[in-house]
């Protein structure tokens, strides 16, 4: 029987690691399942998948390995309809965004977290979705998150971090899962949160200003993020908002200094501030070390 | 006589235009003037500048048209330098962020704003600085806003459109100084302030979580504008704090709101919100037209 892997979401996110997946060679057959349709067929048209199949118990016949590649605000319904077939000599992965969110889910319709179900995220994507958006390179040097348990097979573990590593050309992290979802609180969740807002503050033009012709770089950039799938961003910011509420009154606060200082012309500690941003920004980005806060800023 | 320009400060912004108006053969004689001698000397290598002069007093002289390209924050000294060899028969523009500020600086050396004063502002720009950032192509297609006065004198108006139009490939806008600065605090003085405080706030990582390694596109986009120089943000957010005040306080309500949907687990208002802020967005960016807010939200 040939080696197959199984797809439940082929989006951007599953679509891009089937891609991947077909290049290295790593299955022999890759199957698919997707409430859409359309994306299905597509999937299928790009050469996403071998099969295409209109059901999660098709899908799941013969699999080695099943990722659930679906938004995490539906894990759940799809956990319960592939709790009939589970196998376990069979490997379960996801790629949801919230790691504990997932593992409550699978925990309130298993009673257990599996040992044959990895947690996992890859922290790679784009604002696009859709089958028609996946690319096979999407994971290439980006980094992976995989939260096993202490009750995860070793065998599983080891299945899912081929299917990254070999697969995709992906870099594998282990950590709990409650690390996982404060550091994507801080680095994706509040970043898309503070985007959508300000967006939706610049919609609220009273004045009909003509904003669309001065949105340049900067703008652009800024605000790509709040380019995202509202349905598939509420659900996560929902099922991580324990770690994202804090972050959020955190960044208020920050808003809060900064709008007292500007009030009081006081530039010396906008400036120490915005230049504390920049230092940390490319410390950030690029991984030097962060400036010491206490040091003096700039004076040029 | 050479037909000849001239610079006071050749960094990114006055670099950039120097290295246009030189392709486009708009000037024969290119002259420039920084504080910063080496920089002055690495425009001078890059072939930015002709002359590289050391005195304000050696860079007006003869010029047919002079750019002040400083940041904002010293216009006035600048203007002051310039002051007693004011020449009527030459045009002054700058390409400060900031108008109104600009204008009252002029208006508090020279007592008005003089007729042949255009002030302008190139809405373009990266995060980099200095001569060695400067790019010939920064400005080809982008906007530029200038904002006369009803006293300014057409002539001089139309010597710093050609400046802009065939010097550099840019597109003129012509607006009261009041409207660019509305404009300017929600497209890009708002932005840069957000970014600031989100990356303040990471900095202040308690628990001394990893963040470097998963940072990956969102965040470095939506930051990218956080690279940016303290010093002359500073002094943009000061000089035009009277339209950015009440954006940050409208900012912070639109985060008021989402922290309480969160709180209130109300995922249809998230959700709603999202939407429009994607919607908008491709507005903003692309120039569609922007949705009605009180239409349906997708409900996939």
């Amino acid at each position: 029987m040939k080696k197959r892997i199984a797809f439940i979401g082929v989006g951007l996110i599953g679509g891009s690691l089937a891609l991947a997946v077909r290049q290295a060679g790593l299955y022999e057959e890759i199957f698919g399942f997707d409430t859409d349709h359309e994306n299905l067929r597509q999937a299928l048209d790009l050469g996403v998948l071998d099969h295409g199949v209109s059901s999660i118990k098709d899908v799941l016949e013969s699999a080695r390995l099943v990722v659930i590649a679906t938004p995490v605000g539906v894990i759940k319904p799809v956990l319960q309809a592939i709790k009939p077939y589970w196998n376990s000599d069979c490997v379960y992965t996801d790629v949801g965004s919230t790691k504990q969110s997932v593992i409550r889910d699978v925990e309130h319709v298993f009673g257990e977290l599996p040992a044959n179900f990895v947690p996992g995220h890859p922290v790679a994507g784009t604002e696009q979705s859709g089958s028609v958006a996946a690319l096979a390179e999407l994971y290439r040097n980006k980094q992976v998150i995989l939260t096993p348990a202490k009750t995860t097979s070793i065998s599983a573990l080891n299945r899912v971090r081929e299917l990254w590593e070999q697969g995709a050309g992906a870099i594998i992290n282990e950590m709990p899962a409650d690390q996982h979802d404060q550091i994507l609180a801080a680095t994706s969740h509040l970043p898309h949160v503070a985007a959508f807002a300000l967006v939706n503050l610049l919609s609220k033009n009273d004045d009909n200003l003509d904003y669309s012709r001065f949105t340049a770089g900067g703008f652009k950039d800024f605000t790509r993020i709040a380019s995202s799938d509202s349905e598939m961003w509420s659900d996560i910011c929902l099922a991580n908002r324990d770690y994202l509420l804090p972050l959020l009154e955190g960044y208020q606060q920050e808003l809060d200094s900064l709008l007292s200082w500007l009030n009081q012309g006081d530039k010396q500690q906008l400036k120490s501030q915005f230049y504390n941003a920049r230092k940390t920004r490319q410390h950030l980005v690029s991984g030097n070390p962060v400036l010491d806060h206490n040091k003096t800023v700039e004076t040029t």
